[in-house]
């Protein structure tokens, strides 16, 4: 390794980078990304962002203090260069892997990693309170904090907060914006618009930096003199520039735009400001990819571009023609297929229209396709303003992400009964992203709200199904599906209307005493348990129950009476969830079957195979196996 | 009625509004301000900020044609002019009583009433969806939406993010920024300090609508010259005002300030901006307790100041020095004490310093005091970035709004495990504000959340030690409580450390077959039942459980087998929250007595007093009584 990486294979913490001398930095630079490549091209993860923040990262931890001084990273799938720096690097080889490093930052994995960033935009309010709290901690007042959020981030309600809160108290704290141009898919909203015209003001602010910096170097930049200095740039800026900074608006000092991969540069600036009082942001412009001339030419793709040949850039995609439609797939084909036939049909995202498929209405009716950027309560109480005006909106979220709309879902949908639909994407177990991106909950905390009526299909057909019978629902509906591969169906079969809290039988037997109630495409692993049992003699019934609100309590009271014992499925977490809701059901009914509750148990659930994750929650299908051997010694 | 409100009394609908002649305005203005003090006066509500919004509402009935036009409220709790308007001026006498008006807009009241309208800061959104879906849809091109919000709730996340995505497609929102220069509490915030510095520069911006109208009228300000104009004046006015427009940076073309208290001007302004394209933000300047001099001075205690005599403002207060303290006051009080003792401990609200009692340490220790505004999510995430940093930080928010901050508090404290404490205030049904305001759910929406702790004090001596408990306890910890009155306790007293998950016996009799198991203060329900049935020979036994999370298995598993029935009793949601929590537990169990749930059902409870409520819920005395007796039927 030490051939390959001279400079790097010495860097074992932040300590050793600082022994290196400043020109030595931008092979740093290079090795990194080389290393990157190396990695990400065999074991997949996010590659473009991680690329762009390279020379960022060396540059923080040159010119910081790290772990003692404070990086709070923002969606840190970006951060991949400041694991490497950290002592990380050998294990970097097993990143995303079952047991191996988190592909974002975790403070459960390093004391360098300070705060959890898996969902974006919560880095200028963890920033500012280790900020605040440093400031008012005697001997910490001069430990730094640097908070880093992208253009992306910052446009959500979160990172606003964070921001008109900056200076409401003393503190330091430094706002790096990484400003990329792009979150996953492209920008949307008035901010990116704004940055983008305040990026293209670059002399302007090249003077501007250099006259603040010639000021505090004589000692005149004085707190009182801060403000008049600023509003008086303000203003010449926005004869300048042509339009007004919304930061200093904010009373947060603005320095920048300046090039972000200029790593001496960087460190530079960095040094200038690093002791400077007050909060203030640098806004620094890199590029997605870079480095590696196929990431810089398309960076959606290669956000997280999968195995590819270092050399040529070719990507080892394994998708075939013949390969079953992803879940999200059969989503986005169907809105199109409703929109085509129903004018009031219209679809909102999140930032995710790739990773939704709702790009397919994108593509074939923009003007009925909004991504509303990474503002997810926007997204859900937009939605249920056009369904006040009479239209049918379907709202496309990732279950992890949808915490972030949960007043919105409560207050400005459910409680005024509006026909919105949310789709619940990788619901459950997401695998390799982990923790943070699990869809653990949403059954938990949508069951409890009065009138949403909450399903979840085992197959295309009826995913297809639920999501027609939305449009004569005169209410709320939640459908959740998980990530990855639904299966094959025919796309001109007529749609069916679904009767809401009606579950069906799909394995009986007279012989059978368990029943096995599932809730989702996890039924699968029922029916692997049940023909395994099968041939040790054992016969299991399965239900495929669809609804989880509301319940079909006809069927329970007739499982109850039937079976003696039963066995519920569900790929979220238990509490609160779809066995909860059973067993509130059953205990109330005359006769009570035994009951065993499979699914996501009270823990947090790291990253993974999903195979291996449900093996370790126990409802894979040797987990519902033991279960029903359980079950049967018991009754 | 007529003698006294010649006006008022022939309005049955916008349309009578109509009728009248622009003179007249400002007699119908005064006659709605004064049957506000009569009947407000009497039947406590929301007074101040009702009193400044009066004008404001003539005015938009007057020149826009609603219905049809859509008027979106914010926190409409200022919107009391418009129900009197809009046919409720009879009803009105019943604000806020059991079966009588809601205190705030909702559409299940009247179809005047767009959105509901109880949490801050979904005005811009829901607005930016009808106004959108009006632009789709044949024969709705020219329908008018006006979304109102106020300058404390457009600090808040979603009212950004809506901002944020004003422009990005087609549509003429029209935004009112009422801004009284505070919430209920001062505002606070950046956004705060930009908004007072815009309204001082009131010379320029008069000079410029003037200019804006002018291009108008001559037909020259055509959309492709708008942007040009933004842009040029813009820097103009940063010259003039030295400060920056926000909303223009966001590409949503600003208006005033003008005074929002002169109902002719505010016809004008609006006529002349009504018909204008593209989203627009109309800026108005009003005084909160507009017209009652007593509520203009001192508009905080006048926000909802009970009932008053309407000659003299003096002020009915039931206030006595011998009543117990209310629930917020022992946790504001003990927060001083804590943080008195304990360097490390913070506190932090959104908007309700007041409303929390948090306002007690605002006074003591200001520095380590925290007001983040109508900020929920940043409050939460602002506590994990001081709790990383060594700090003890107790966040108080009302259960409702805190669903604001749920991704929050798994995302950025309970996947860390950081020693926050959420202190939940108004949890459980709270009585007039109804049903935005009841805290339903925080039960459900937590328990499923693994590493939380979460605890209902029934007296104040449990509260104040469960808080100094969370001192030495390395977790989050939820802590919820409700509204109204505690009891009276020792402030010197020593402070315990309680065992989490560990519950106590309350009333215990060997003769009783039947346990109830509550949380809460709700338990006093209980204790009365048992009373009630005791005089009837009925035996009932009572544990205080503290704990919802986590369970006191050990009481749990001595209570099934001791006992033939269980009630569970909760302020709260059944569905997930602890009686379900005690039915997961109790049916994995060898012997499994018969429960019933007692709680918030699956429905939604509007607004009342809370003994009526709670009646109607059955978990008052007689509902437990009956389900004593149920049980005691059964088994």
């Amino acid at each position: 390794m030490d051939s390959e990486y001279p400079l790097l294979s010495k860097i074992n913490s932040p300590k050793d980078l600082k022994l290196l001398k400043e020109e030595e930095l931008p092979e740093v630079c290079n090795e990194i990304r080389a290393y990157l490549i190396e990695n990400l091209s065999e074991n997949p993860g996010h590659f473009a962002s991680s690329m762009g923040a390279v020379d960022l990262i060396v540059a923080l931890h040159y010119v910081f203090d790290t772990p003692y001084d404070r990086l709070v990273w923002d969606v840190g799938h970006q951060a991949y260069a400041h694991k490497i720096l950290t002592g990380r690097m050998e294990e970097f080889k097993n990143l995303r892997k079952l047991d191996g490093l988190s592909g974002f930052p975790s403070p459960l994995e390093s004391e360098c990693d300070t705060f959890m960033a898996g969902h974006a935009g919560n880095s200028i309010s963890a920033g500012l309170g280790m900020a605040i709290a440093d400031k008012c901690t005697p001997g910490n007042e001069n430990r730094k904090t640097v908070a880093i959020i992208g253009d992306a981030s910052i446009s959500g309600g979160l990172a606003f907060e964070g921001l008109n809160n900056a200076s409401n108290h003393p503190n330091d704290l430094l706002i790096i914006l990484n400003d990329n141009d792009m979150s996953i898919d492209n920008n949307v909203g008035g901010l990116h618009g704004y940055l983008s015209d305040l990026t293209t003001s670059a002399g302007y602010n090249k003077l501007r930096n250099r006259m603040a910096l010639y000021l505090k170097k004589k000692g005149v930049l004085t707190e009182p003199r801060r403000r008049a200095i600023i509003r008086f740039s303000n203003s010449v800026k926005s004869l300048v520039s042509r339009k007004q900074n919304i930061f200093e608006g904010l009373n947060i000092r603005y320095f920048g735009p300046i090039d972000g991969h200029d790593v001496r540069k960087l460190v530079k600036v960095l040094r200038d400001i690093k002791d400077m009082n007050g909060p203030r942001l640098l806004h620094l412009y890199t590029i997605k990819g870079k480095g590696y001339t196929p990431a810089e030419e398309d960076p959606t793709i290669w956000h997280a571009p999968g195995c590819f040949d270092p050399d040529t850039g070719e990507r080892f995609i394994k998708d075939d023609k013949t390969r079953a439609p992803l879940w999200q797939e059969v989503f986005g084909e169907t809105l199109v297929e409703l929109a085509e036939k129903d004018e009031r049909v219209m679809g909102v995202t999140a930032a995710m229209p790739t990773g939704t498929s709702l790009n397919y209405l994108v593509e074939k009716i923009p003007e009925r396709a909004f991504d509303v950027g990474i503002s997810e309560g926007h997204a859900v109480t937009f939605a249920g303003g056009l369904a006040v005006a009479g239209k049918r909106p379907f709202v496309a979220i990732y279950s992890s992400f949808l915490q972030r709309a949960y007043d919105n879902i409560i207050h400005d949908i459910a409680i005024q009964g509006l026909p919105v639909t949310i789709c619940i994407d990788r619901a459950g177990l997401v695998g390799e992203d982990g923790v943070t991106h699990h869809g653990f909950f949403d059954l938990a905390y949508l069951a409890c709200v009065p009138g949403l009526n909450i399903a979840a299909p085992t197959d295309a057909e009826t995913l297809r199904n639920l999501m027609f019978t939305s449009l004569s629902l005169n209410a709320p509906l939640a459908i959740r599906y998980p990530r990855g591969k639904s299966n094959r169906y025919d796309k001109e079969a007529s749609l069916q209307v679904m009767t809401p809290g009606k579950g069906r039988p799909i394995r009986q037997n007279e012989n059978a005493k368990i029943a096995v109630l599932a809730l989702g495409p996890v039924i699968k692993n029922a029916l692997e348990a049940a023909d395994k049992l099968s041939k040790e003699g054992i016969e299991t019934d399965i239900y495929d129950m669809i609804w989880m609100k509301p319940l079909d309590t006809d069927l329970l009271r007739n499982i109850s009476t039937r079976y003696s014992g039963i066995i519920t499925l569900e790929d979220g977490i238990i509490a609160g969830g779809f066995g909860s809701a059973v067993n509130d059901y059953v205990q109330q009914l005359e006769r009570n079957p035994k009951i065993i509750n499979l699914g996501i148990p009270d823990e947090w659930i790291m990253h993974g195979d999903i195979p291996h994750l449900q093996s370790k929650c126990g409802y894979d299908s040797e987990g519902i196996v033991r279960s029903v051997k359980k079950l049967n010694g018991e009754i």
